[in-house]
């Protein structure tokens, strides 16, 4: 499988997860708990992933897999920086409005670029720093509030913890990625065994949520395996599978591609959902939109585009005419 | 001279021409004809290059100069085309808004860069023609209308003729601009000889404007020469001394530079009116004029710094630890 495949996918799922979300609502709010939805599609990716282990081993025997402690107490450290990532989320926007949180989140582009560089000691050449910075101005451009639209006094006027909180939380997200990154290259195991550890605690953290969930609300509603599938509809379960393949497609690319391919996908999808949303849900096309497609389409092209199609002329084979080219680069004056 | 002293000059020159032009208003309207400060500032160009070629001659008699009709009789066509440009800038206002039209007229930017490598046979990169698009988007960008602004319905709801006589609007004001490079690099005649042709025609052309003026409106202010400083204040002269200043730098950029060059310098000028203008009339600034800087200055960069900067890695003269990045470019799964 190319990755370029996978990655075209993921935006493509990832796209559709908005939507569906949206399509899930009944008259405008939700019938059912949204923290079930990740719990379920950890549960999800852990079973296939389990089976798809179990196929593996049938096949090849002497599919590789590391048991020791050293390694698999890494596992659990992705879901330990999403807890974290997402209470300093709820802590953000006590400062900021969402749609200020949502401009501040295109941040977490350059963050993975940076902590790509840092973490994973990637080198990227200054063009494809510049794609990466471009990437999230194509995004925040897409995302610029239009006119006809409420004040938007908010974005630079929130209080100065709530951007550094913002900032944190960019940081956390691209530190996950990161990590997340590291675990599945650091070794040649197999990627099932890999994400069977990964899902398992990832169950685990999700179902710690509900229980503290349940004791938050003094179990009004009954405990969490009982009120599992309340409200849930064919949609909810499309949400729920769409989420969990997002997640497993998001594994494949950290093993066999990295972050920067998995950023660009969901920039794109982002994109891809505000152009279905315009069709599907009769939004209006804004200019910012379009121009934001256009930058995020050039940066792509900026940072995979292979270097020699970039920089040199189109392909030339004979000496062209330099006579009026000569005039043109003696660009000292004599005055 | 440096190609790029001239440039910056021009960018603060072109800026300060939108400060000045909205300083020389008296309570929001001219009490001046705007119509004479072209004219005067065509008239002021002819003076200073006259001086200049006169004292050029007595420095070196040898300087050359061209002047057979075959080739003077190409210097009134620039003339002839802005004529036929402002022509269509009027019938293209009858269909869109004038917000509307500053948008389209971003795609001046490309139309250059075309007609550049059209019909000055001037080969860019791939790289220096995304960075020229790009310049054309950011620019565009930072005038995207904000929230709280009325509603921008006209943008995309506008009559279709409009669209195409702003394009044809782009297209010529490009041809004006590429057929004077190609007028000022056609011969190795004097700077100042080939402007003094140039603005002859141009004081020529403006004096028919404000003729075919008293003749519309039946001369009820008299005739243009009694009434050229009319409600002339210090800062009008200081428009006029600025208008005629910037066109002797883009003739000079004409000759020993080029339109991109040109193009650059004047779409920084646009977005350091729009900074200068936060600052001196406390306009607000907004997040798209921040995009648009930085989509602005990206695309500079791109542009014209050297390839080997854009896309080598930064120099590291022992070959790096590459057992990560390996394992991290095999992007072939094995499922």
């Amino acid at each position: 499988m190319k990755w370029y495949f996978v990655a075209a996918l993921l935006t493509v799922l990832t796209s559709s997860q908005g939507i569906l979300t949206t399509l899930s609502q009944t008259k405008g709010s939700y019938l059912y708990d949204y923290a079930t939805v990740p719990f379920l599609a950890e549960f999800f990716k852990l079973v296939v992933s389990g089976l798809l282990l179990w196929r593996e081993f049938r096949v090849s025997p002497s599919t590789r897999i590391t048991t020791e402690w050293k390694t698999v107490r890494l596992y659990p450290i992705p879901s330990i920086i999403y807890l974290i990532h997402n209470n300093v989320q709820f802590a953000t926007l006590t400062y900021v409005d969402t749609s200020t949180y949502q401009i501040m989140g295109n941040l977490k582009i350059v963050t993975t670029g940076i902590l790509f560089r840092l973490f994973l000691k990637r080198k990227l050449s200054n063009l494809q720093w510049m794609a990466i910075m471009l990437l999230a101005v194509g995004t925040t451009t897409s995302q610029v509030k239009g006119c006809g639209e409420a004040s938007c006094e908010s974005l630079f006027s929130a209080p100065i913890p709530g951007y550094m909180l913002g900032a944190l939380s960019a940081c956390l997200s691209a530190l996950a990625g990161v990590y997340t990154e590291f675990l599945m290259k650091k070794n040649n195991d197999s990627l099932y065994w890999q994400n069977v550890q990964l899902y398992t605690f990832g169950v685990l953290f999700n179902m710690a949520k509900l229980i503290v969930d349940d004791f938050q609300s003094g179990f009004e509603n009954g405990p969490w395996w009982q009120r599992l599938f309340n409200g849930y509809t064919t949609t909810t379960w499309l949400v729920v599978l769409n989420l969990g393949s997002t997640g497993l497609l998001v594994s494949w690319l950290m093993k066999y591609a990295d972050n920067i391919v998995k950023v660009y996908s969901t920039s794109m999808a982002m994109l891809l959902t505000m152009v279905l949303s315009v069709i599907l849900f009769s939004f209006k096309p804004t200019l910012q939109l379009f121009l934001g497609i256009i930058i995020c389409m050039m940066s792509l092209h900026m940072y995979f585009a292979p270097p020699h199609v970039l920089v040199d002329s189109p392909p030339t084979p004979k000496p062209a005419p330099e006579a009026l080219k000569e005039v043109s680069i003696d660009r000292k004056a004599d005055s």
